[in-house]
């Protein structure tokens, strides 16, 4: 980690990246290295292939975020990852070497590709804005309100309230760190979690009518047509927000969920998750798609009554 | 908090009840105390007025818990209480001075009645589980596996996975002492979160059908009718596990959340759920209901259409 704060601190042009679809861990753990550096002097520019959600705008920093189209190439001394587990899912329209001659490439996946010059990889840390906090004080930078909120943000999201296997005494440590700091847990719920849309909660509505369980596959999923976002007056954003995949997961008995729905004219996007037992990155790559343990997807092509039977025969095949 | 330890360590035959339909915090404060009472020495009979809900049944202690009605009068030295707000949370049958000569009463509830012998409220504490474990502490009793888990599920499910305002860094800083204590965090969610029944999320899918929300009065809220149970195959204990109401809490803009559902002929249960800004225990008294500021409900006599009517009557008026 010596080595992280090193390469940071040596160079004064710097390209940092969300990954596709920013999460909280993803939009926190940057910006608050981003913000960090600004405050020792570094120019800093943010990129992200994808717009920041909704859910996160009230972030710090998150108005000097800039879109991959408006970065040059050889503009920087320095790209620096945080929470990208491969070059790819930076989004960037041209290899990231293009843009610096160095890449540093910090994160919490232990499924990271190692790509770039300077591997952090910590698949203990719980998200990477353990990371990002750890960066900060070999920095000497203090984390304030402002910093705190951006790491407490990524920690909070990424452990699902603490929730997730993946969560150490040593995240509660720092929650209890950040709230001293000045965070109240209640306003960024709210901010976070309670800013939801109709269209999102009507979807939710017309998924859950859809479920179909099938107990002899520990199996449960939703199948949500194209009619059903117009219906709702939903887009594929809200969806993404809503989980909702995870409430078919959160049944008694059921081992695998999965999410079916129509992602234009003869194409369908399958989401599946795991209790723990089945490995569904497994399960994907069978049809092309991938992911983690417990989190993978597909594209399956076909109607959703092929790809309903895809994700039967699948099951049943493990 | 002394007090406590002394009246708790001058008991032999010691009486402690959990509340009306028992929550996580109920159920883990009240089941650590007794364990470690029972590990001094002590006899301690734990009641229930409602069965623990299929969530806890995997809790240490918790095949120990008694109906009321099998719990005598006369034989004990003391009632020792954990996050009781009043004596009739309880559902004692009879006055619980006839139980025994001496009232505990501790709590983290601002508005604990203050009933009993020996009183310790403290507001601050995001959960009783944290009194629970003040208490052990002082009764030098170890917290060792068993009773970190019950401490932990009862700070978790109390603080909605420590994102509730009521979270302070003593919440996070315990947390991590559980965690140290042998707690897997994952596998704790995943007994107390993901044992949901179909019926459950079927009865949530009507409900989320059922939204109507009202911009000009900052309301959303669901309609359930005695059909909805019954199409869905789910119990009324369903619709509070999955906390139907809270859905319409989170929209954006919303700051009343609403469900009316049909209690039998002609009754309404109406739940009332708030952003902060708006004291729904005061809406609640007004027509003959009560509870918290964020939180309240009311029984209200008519059919639905009748209930809908008072609802916004309530909301307009405000």
């Amino acid at each position: 980690m010596k080595e992280v704060a090193n390469t940071l601190r040596s160079a004064k042009r710097i390209l940092m990246s969300l990954h596709r679809q920013p999460d909280g861990d993803s939009i926190g753990s940057t910006l608050a290295v981003a913000v960090g550096l600004r405050r020792l002097g570094c120019q800093v520019t943010v990129a992200s292939p994808d717009p920041v959600p909704h859910a996160y705008d009230f972030l710090p920093g998150v108005e000097t975020i800039l879109s991959w189209r408006d970065v040059a190439v050889g503009q920087f001394d320095l790209v620096a990852l945080y929470d990208c587990a491969d070059e790819r899912r930076t989004g960037a329209p041209r290899p990231l070497r293009e843009y610096a001659p160095k890449i540093l490439n910090v994160d919490h996946h232990a499924t990271n590709s190692r790509f770039g010059d300077v591997v952090f990889v910590d698949p203990v840390a719980a998200a990477s804005a353990e990371l990002a906090n750890r960066t900060l004080e070999l920095l000497g930078v203090t984390v304030d309100r402002d910093l705190a909120l951006l790491l407490y943000v990524g920690l909070e999201t990424d452990t699902g309230g603490f929730r997730y296997a993946s969560t150490t005494p040593e995240s509660h440590r720092l929650a209890a760190r950040f709230l001293d700091a000045g965070i109240d847990p209640g306003e960024v719920s709210e901010l976070v979690y309670e800013r939801q849309s109709v269209g999102g909660l009507r979807l939710l509505g017309l998924a859950l009518d859809s479920l179909r369980v099938r107990p002899d596959l520990s199996l449960a999923y939703f199948v949500l047509g194209d009619d059903a976002f117009a219906e709702a007056g939903a887009t594929a954003q809200d969806a993404e927000t809503i989980g909702i995949v995870d409430y078919a997961r959160r049944l008694e008995g059921i081992e695998v969920a999965a999410l079916l729905r129509s992602d234009g004219p003869g194409e369908v996007k399958l989401s599946l998750r795991s209790k723990g037992q089945v490995n569904v990155a497994e399960l994907a790559s069978r049809v092309g798609g991938g992911g983690h343990e417990r989190a993978a997807g597909a594209t399956i092509m076909g109607d959703l009554a092929k790809a309903e039977e895809v994700l039967l025969s699948l099951l049943a095949g493990r």
